[in-house]
Protein backbone atom coordinates (compact mmCIF):
# COMPACT_ATOMS: atom_id res chain seq x y z
CA UNK A 1 0.00 0.00 0.00
CA UNK A 2 1.21 3.79 -0.66
CA UNK A 3 -0.69 6.88 0.58
CA UNK A 4 -2.96 8.13 -2.25
CA UNK A 5 -4.05 11.14 -1.06
CA UNK A 6 -4.88 13.30 2.59
CA UNK A 7 -7.94 14.87 2.35
CA UNK A 8 -7.86 18.43 4.89
CA UNK A 9 -12.04 19.71 5.17
CA UNK A 10 -11.59 23.57 4.90
CA UNK A 11 -14.47 26.58 4.73
CA UNK A 12 -13.24 28.36 2.37
CA UNK A 13 -10.91 26.74 -0.81
CA UNK A 14 -9.08 29.90 -2.36
CA UNK A 15 -7.94 31.02 1.82
CA UNK A 16 -7.01 27.49 2.20
CA UNK A 17 -5.30 26.92 -1.46
CA UNK A 18 -3.22 30.27 -0.40
CA UNK A 19 -1.96 28.98 2.60
CA UNK A 20 -1.10 25.64 1.03
CA UNK A 21 0.63 27.98 -2.01
CA UNK A 22 2.80 29.42 0.61
CA UNK A 23 3.85 26.86 2.63
CA UNK A 24 4.65 24.24 -0.56
CA UNK A 25 5.36 27.05 -2.68
CA UNK A 26 4.15 25.66 -5.69
CA UNK A 27 0.56 25.66 -7.19
CA UNK A 28 -2.36 23.11 -7.20
CA UNK A 29 -2.25 21.01 -10.28
CA UNK A 30 -6.50 20.48 -10.00
CA UNK A 31 -9.28 21.97 -9.35
CA UNK A 32 -12.92 19.93 -9.41
CA UNK A 33 -16.06 19.58 -8.50
CA UNK A 34 -17.21 16.44 -7.44
CA UNK A 35 -20.94 16.24 -7.73
CA UNK A 36 -21.05 12.44 -6.30
CA UNK A 37 -19.29 13.88 -3.09
CA UNK A 38 -21.24 16.84 -2.93
CA UNK A 39 -17.47 18.50 -2.41
CA UNK A 40 -15.27 20.95 -4.63
CA UNK A 41 -11.32 20.02 -4.36
CA UNK A 42 -8.03 21.99 -4.77
CA UNK A 43 -5.09 19.12 -5.08
CA UNK A 44 -1.71 19.37 -4.37
CA UNK A 45 1.13 17.21 -5.54
CA UNK A 46 3.62 16.84 -2.49
CA UNK A 47 6.42 14.40 -3.16
CA UNK A 48 4.48 11.17 -4.26
CA UNK A 49 1.32 11.63 -2.73
CA UNK A 50 -1.38 14.60 -2.67
CA UNK A 51 -2.56 16.84 -0.13
CA UNK A 52 -6.39 17.80 -1.24
CA UNK A 53 -8.40 20.66 0.52
CA UNK A 54 -12.28 19.62 0.24
CA UNK A 55 -15.32 22.24 0.11
CA UNK A 56 -18.48 21.00 0.92
CA UNK A 57 -20.85 22.13 -2.08
CA UNK A 58 -24.27 22.05 -0.29
CA UNK A 59 -25.44 21.92 3.51
CA UNK A 60 -26.01 18.32 3.53
CA UNK A 61 -22.46 16.73 2.78
CA UNK A 62 -20.49 14.71 4.83
CA UNK A 63 -17.83 16.92 4.73
CA UNK A 64 -20.53 20.15 5.39
CA UNK A 65 -21.19 17.79 8.72
CA UNK A 66 -17.62 17.22 9.36
CA UNK A 67 -17.27 21.07 9.70
CA UNK A 68 -20.11 21.84 11.53
CA UNK A 69 -18.66 19.36 14.03
CA UNK A 70 -14.83 19.88 13.98
CA UNK A 71 -13.92 22.21 12.15
CA UNK A 72 -11.52 23.00 9.63
CA UNK A 73 -8.92 20.09 9.67
CA UNK A 74 -7.94 16.86 8.42
CA UNK A 75 -10.54 14.89 7.08
CA UNK A 76 -8.99 11.46 5.63
CA UNK A 77 -5.96 9.55 4.15
CA UNK A 78 -6.32 7.58 1.46
CA UNK A 79 -4.24 4.71 0.57
CA UNK A 80 -4.30 3.13 -3.47
CA UNK A 81 -4.24 -0.27 -3.72
CA UNK A 82 -3.60 -1.92 -6.51
CA UNK A 83 -6.71 -4.46 -6.47
CA UNK A 84 -9.99 -3.12 -4.63
CA UNK A 85 -11.56 -6.71 -4.69
CA UNK A 86 -9.02 -8.95 -3.39
CA UNK A 87 -7.87 -5.75 -0.91
CA UNK A 88 -11.84 -6.02 0.94
CA UNK A 89 -11.81 -9.66 0.78
CA UNK A 90 -8.23 -9.68 2.57
CA UNK A 91 -9.52 -6.77 5.21
CA UNK A 92 -13.30 -8.63 5.75
CA UNK A 93 -10.64 -11.32 6.53
CA UNK A 94 -8.94 -9.28 9.50
CA UNK A 95 -12.65 -8.41 10.72
CA UNK A 96 -12.05 -4.76 9.87
CA UNK A 97 -15.33 -2.92 9.14
CA UNK A 98 -15.53 -1.17 6.01
CA UNK A 99 -18.56 1.13 5.17
CA UNK A 100 -21.13 0.21 2.68
CA UNK A 101 -21.01 -3.89 1.19
CA UNK A 102 -19.30 -3.01 -2.26
CA UNK A 103 -16.85 -0.43 -3.47
CA UNK A 104 -18.52 2.71 -5.24
CA UNK A 105 -17.16 4.84 -7.70
CA UNK A 106 -15.38 7.59 -6.70
CA UNK A 107 -13.43 10.46 -8.33
CA UNK A 108 -11.97 10.12 -12.12
CA UNK A 109 -14.31 6.82 -12.06
CA UNK A 110 -11.92 4.74 -9.25
CA UNK A 111 -13.14 2.10 -7.40
CA UNK A 112 -13.47 3.55 -3.85
CA UNK A 113 -14.14 2.45 -0.39
CA UNK A 114 -14.13 3.48 3.48
CA UNK A 115 -12.94 1.65 6.31
CA UNK A 116 -14.80 2.38 9.48
CA UNK A 117 -12.50 4.34 12.07
CA UNK A 118 -13.76 1.98 14.77
CA UNK A 119 -11.21 -0.46 12.98
CA UNK A 120 -8.84 2.20 12.69
CA UNK A 121 -6.76 3.89 14.84
CA UNK A 122 -9.56 7.05 14.71
CA UNK A 123 -9.06 8.00 11.42
CA UNK A 124 -11.33 7.70 8.36
CA UNK A 125 -9.11 5.61 6.32
CA UNK A 126 -10.46 5.56 2.48
CA UNK A 127 -8.91 3.05 -0.27
CA UNK A 128 -8.56 3.64 -3.52
CA UNK A 129 -7.83 0.99 -6.64
CA UNK A 130 -4.82 3.00 -8.37
CA UNK A 131 -3.37 1.66 -11.97
CA UNK A 132 0.00 0.53 -10.85
CA UNK A 133 2.71 2.82 -12.03
CA UNK A 134 0.44 5.51 -11.25
CA UNK B 1 8.64 19.22 -0.25
CA UNK B 2 7.72 15.35 0.64
CA UNK B 3 5.49 13.86 3.40
CA UNK B 4 7.75 12.15 5.82
CA UNK B 5 5.21 11.18 8.10
CA UNK B 6 1.45 11.73 9.03
CA UNK B 7 0.93 11.12 13.26
CA UNK B 8 -2.23 10.08 14.54
CA UNK B 9 -2.89 10.55 18.22
CA UNK B 10 -4.37 6.97 19.91
CA UNK B 11 -5.37 6.20 23.95
CA UNK B 12 -4.04 2.42 23.16
CA UNK B 13 -0.28 2.42 21.64
CA UNK B 14 -0.89 -1.82 21.32
CA UNK B 15 -4.53 -1.62 20.56
CA UNK B 16 -4.10 1.06 17.51
CA UNK B 17 -1.23 -0.95 16.00
CA UNK B 18 -2.93 -4.01 16.14
CA UNK B 19 -5.54 -2.53 13.88
CA UNK B 20 -2.94 -1.38 11.32
CA UNK B 21 -1.25 -3.90 11.11
CA UNK B 22 -4.40 -5.51 10.26
CA UNK B 23 -5.26 -2.91 7.38
CA UNK B 24 -1.73 -2.81 6.13
CA UNK B 25 -0.97 -6.09 6.21
CA UNK B 26 2.35 -5.28 7.47
CA UNK B 27 4.02 -4.62 10.92
CA UNK B 28 5.62 -1.50 12.53
CA UNK B 29 9.04 -0.96 11.72
CA UNK B 30 10.03 1.16 14.93
CA UNK B 31 8.63 1.38 18.77
CA UNK B 32 10.00 4.31 20.67
CA UNK B 33 9.59 6.70 23.30
CA UNK B 34 10.67 10.69 22.54
CA UNK B 35 10.76 11.69 25.88
CA UNK B 36 11.26 15.42 24.32
CA UNK B 37 7.87 15.30 23.24
CA UNK B 38 6.34 13.24 26.23
CA UNK B 39 5.11 10.64 23.48
CA UNK B 40 6.06 6.69 22.85
CA UNK B 41 5.61 5.98 18.78
CA UNK B 42 4.94 3.12 16.80
CA UNK B 43 5.74 4.12 13.23
CA UNK B 44 4.76 1.61 10.12
CA UNK B 45 6.13 2.53 6.23
CA UNK B 46 3.47 2.95 3.60
CA UNK B 47 5.06 3.34 0.79
CA UNK B 48 7.89 6.11 0.71
CA UNK B 49 6.21 8.07 3.43
CA UNK B 50 5.09 6.75 7.13
CA UNK B 51 2.38 6.77 9.56
CA UNK B 52 3.66 7.17 13.51
CA UNK B 53 0.89 6.24 15.93
CA UNK B 54 1.21 9.08 18.88
CA UNK B 55 0.74 7.54 22.56
CA UNK B 56 1.19 10.39 25.61
CA UNK B 57 3.98 9.70 28.14
CA UNK B 58 2.31 11.75 30.70
CA UNK B 59 -1.11 13.79 30.84
CA UNK B 60 0.83 17.04 30.77
CA UNK B 61 2.67 16.11 26.96
CA UNK B 62 0.63 18.07 24.01
CA UNK B 63 -0.75 14.79 22.76
CA UNK B 64 -2.61 14.35 26.21
CA UNK B 65 -4.02 17.70 25.66
CA UNK B 66 -5.02 16.92 21.90
CA UNK B 67 -6.78 13.42 23.27
CA UNK B 68 -8.84 15.47 26.05
CA UNK B 69 -10.28 17.54 23.53
CA UNK B 70 -10.57 16.04 20.44
CA UNK B 71 -10.46 12.24 20.87
CA UNK B 72 -8.48 9.70 18.46
CA UNK B 73 -7.32 11.16 15.81
CA UNK B 74 -5.07 12.65 13.17
CA UNK B 75 -2.40 14.90 14.95
CA UNK B 76 -0.21 16.69 12.65
CA UNK B 77 1.53 16.16 8.91
CA UNK B 78 4.96 16.14 8.86
CA UNK B 79 7.14 17.81 5.66
CA UNK B 80 10.58 16.64 4.59
CA UNK B 81 12.43 19.79 3.70
CA UNK B 82 16.20 19.37 2.89
CA UNK B 83 17.35 22.69 4.03
CA UNK B 84 15.58 23.91 7.44
CA UNK B 85 16.97 27.28 7.65
CA UNK B 86 16.41 28.08 4.28
CA UNK B 87 12.86 27.07 4.32
CA UNK B 88 12.34 29.00 7.82
CA UNK B 89 13.35 31.91 5.70
CA UNK B 90 11.11 31.07 2.40
CA UNK B 91 8.40 30.65 4.85
CA UNK B 92 8.54 33.70 6.96
CA UNK B 93 9.05 36.07 3.94
CA UNK B 94 5.27 34.40 2.78
CA UNK B 95 4.08 35.46 6.47
CA UNK B 96 3.62 31.70 7.38
CA UNK B 97 3.75 31.93 11.11
CA UNK B 98 5.84 29.42 12.89
CA UNK B 99 6.14 28.39 16.46
CA UNK B 100 8.63 29.29 18.61
CA UNK B 101 11.99 31.09 17.00
CA UNK B 102 14.33 28.97 15.84
CA UNK B 103 14.01 24.76 15.03
CA UNK B 104 14.72 22.18 17.82
CA UNK B 105 15.56 19.19 18.19
CA UNK B 106 13.16 16.63 17.20
CA UNK B 107 13.27 12.45 17.16
CA UNK B 108 16.69 11.08 15.62
CA UNK B 109 18.30 14.09 16.56
CA UNK B 110 16.89 15.86 13.44
CA UNK B 111 16.20 19.59 13.22
CA UNK B 112 12.07 20.40 13.44
CA UNK B 113 9.86 22.96 13.13
CA UNK B 114 5.89 23.74 13.30
CA UNK B 115 3.63 25.93 11.70
CA UNK B 116 1.36 27.44 13.53
CA UNK B 117 -2.22 26.09 12.29
CA UNK B 118 -3.73 29.62 11.39
CA UNK B 119 -1.21 29.62 8.67
CA UNK B 120 -2.59 26.73 6.79
CA UNK B 121 -5.75 24.92 6.24
CA UNK B 122 -6.52 24.32 10.16
CA UNK B 123 -3.91 21.42 10.60
CA UNK B 124 -0.87 21.33 12.47
CA UNK B 125 2.15 21.12 9.98
CA UNK B 126 5.81 20.12 10.82
CA UNK B 127 9.01 20.46 8.74
CA UNK B 128 11.53 18.17 9.47
CA UNK B 129 15.06 18.42 7.82
CA UNK B 130 15.85 15.08 6.13
CA UNK B 131 19.43 14.09 4.93
CA UNK B 132 19.01 13.90 1.10
CA UNK B 133 18.25 10.63 -0.58
CA UNK B 134 16.35 9.26 2.57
Amino acid sequence: MKIDHIAIAVFNLDEGSKRMENILGSKAIVREKVESEGIEAVIFKVGTTKIELVCPLSEDSVVAKFLRKRGEGLHHIAMAVDDMDEEVERLRSKQVTLVGEDPREGAMGRKVMFIHPKSTPGVLLELVETPKGE
